[in-house]
């Protein structure tokens, strides 16, 4: 592991849609944000959507008609792949024990996982919000393995702003007295500090406009005054209801180690300076994608990556998006970020 | 009080600057934000420094040498001011029996008390933040008392957005266990729930933009990536001990009472729209002040209020700033305040 520490044995969980070619020269490989596991689509395996149902899939954005798509749950994750809430070989669950996690050894594991496959040259490398820190690892330490590159929604390093947010949620889990400074029972642990720091983060994913259009001040029915703080408003049950489900699907312990890993990414970190860590990059093409209205992964940030790839003589497409859901546009404002992603893959 | 419920007796906690006239003309009220007290500026009595020590004084914006400046502790407050950690006439505290507490009830609760001091028509009132609100309110209510009013930062209603961060504000404090449904001991309380409502606070009280500016990704001297999860980041330095200080000095049922009187406020509750609302106000002129990088109380709102006023027929001055330090700009960025205002004041 990059900050020291070794795991001996490794679990990377994946699925893959679309058939591989002779050649081994159509994967496309998609890394993902701090919480979904690998089911980016539905299958006959598992019918239950995925995380980008619509963008990937017969004859959609990224083609399974076309390509073989593969996406890995990122290395400390709880959805398969090895983590700290995964057991270690002598029958003990990691919990802290758990090496210090960063967005390199997520993309190195990744990269492991695709040489076991006999597969190394990527058609193209596809990542939003944490995965697009991870693609730009992925890009910066295999250059030789990624033909295109497409980060949406990302950052060379987090602004303080961000960090600050983050650093917020893992507090907010740290402070629940369930948390037993990690050591909570599988059954249990602490749901309270797990669902404000969900809270946090569905409030900095999304944007003020939306949240006027969606629920203005409307009031929840029923809900009076005169009971002294509980919900009354409609953003709040909306809250609620998403947080609920995040607690009682993600480990406390994965999400801090994912989110500290997104804080102490930095790609100056490859060369000394952001410059020379994206300049690493050999990419035919990079495809950067950002969203006028995220505030968490400002979209100067994603003009950044364009601007310092475009100035190392890579090619370079920056596209600016209006939507209005903030940095979660890319899971669902579909009709903007589905026709870019497709067209810049089959214009290759 | 508005949503039912009385207080058989009040207190209500001011102080004053500079001379009334004989005919109790040039008092100029000031309503505060959340968290400060009535000490707006030094005095001989209390020579530790004001809320608002560069805006008060002799000579200075908010003149001493021509006005009567007064500024009082909002009604809910624990600064003095009778609220929910106060006692009642039976001796115990109020907590959680305290009524429901509106921006109108602290408005109400300025007034009586002027009223005792036999002081009616005021020179100005001016509030920022929730004492934008309450100075909105005050005009309201008793539209022939205002001469002038000067509202920052404020609203006339809550975004969505803010109401759902003050709303996980209040839940990260009712989910410390020693937060006890309210009734936590005298010298005890939530404190860790505290802490992390005012880091949120301090979050969204500033900007991205400072925040890259000031701290960049500063890490704490000594800080190591093997110490699982403490503050790494000068990022992180800052909040807690900004939040440490509040923690200590503020009450939980108060910050729950008056944080949630800013989501119930609602200038439309007036005559049904808000357009019928300010058409209360009465006011000879209106300075309206908001901060282009405040995401809490936008300058959208700011330019809302200045809107309608001037539909109405007010003679109204609308001041955007370009500040950098968000919705805080007003306790910090003396520099652009101080002119505004005391240009404005000057004008009559």
């Amino acid at each position: 592991m990059r900050h020291g520490g070794v795991l001996p044995q490794v679990d990377i969980v994946y699925e893959t849609w679309g058939r591989i070619s002779p050649a081994k020269d159509n994967v496309v490989l998609l890394v993902t944000g701090l919480s979904p596991g690998a089911h980016a689509r539905s299958s006959a395996g598992d019918p239950t959507p995925g995380w980008w149902e619509e963008m990937v899939g017969p004859g959609q954005a990224i083609d399974t008609e076309l390509f073989h798509v593969l996406c890995v749950n990122s290395l400390g994750s709880c959805h398969g792949s090895t983590g700290p809430a995964s057991v270690d070989p002598a029958g003990e669950r990691y919990r802290l024990r758990f090496p210090v996690l960063t967005i390199e050894d997520i993309a190195t594991a990744a990269h492991a996982a695709l040489e076991r496959l006999g597969i190394t040259r990527l058609r193209a490398v596809v990542g939003p919000s944490l995965g697009g820190m991870t693609a730009l690892a992925y890009a910066i330490l295999f250059p030789e393995d990624v033909r295109d590159l497409i980060t949406i929604s990302s950052a060379t390093r987090a602004t303080s702003f961000a960090t600050a947010i983050r650093s917020l949620q893992r507090e907010c889990i740290r402070s629940d007295p369930e948390w037993r400074g990690g050591d909570y029972p599988p059954d249990g642990g602490p749901e309270t500090g797990l669902r404000l720091a969900r809270k946090l983060g569905l409030i900095t994913y999304r944007s003020a406009r939306e949240w006027r259009e969606r629920f203005g001040r409307e009031r929840i029915t029923g809900a009076s005054p005169a009971e002294m703080f509980g919900p009354e408003f409609e953003v709040e049950a909306y809250l609620e209801m998403h947080a609920r489900k995040f607690a009682g699907a993600f480990d406390a312990n994965c999400y801090l180690y994912l989110s500290r890993a997104m804080d102490l990414f930095d790609v100056a970190e490859h060369g000394g300076s952001v410059e020379a860590g994206l300049g690493r990059i050999r990419a035919d093409r990079t495809l950067v994608i950002g969203v006028e209205t995220d505030f968490l992964f400002p979209i100067d940030q994603q003009e950044e990556i364009a601007r310092i790839l475009a100035g190392a003589g890579r090619t370079v497409s920056m596209v600016r998006l209006p939507s209005i859901q903030g940095h979660d546009s890319f899971l669902v404002d579909m009709d903007r970020f589905c026709p870019v992603i497709g067209e810049f893959l089959r214009r290759a």
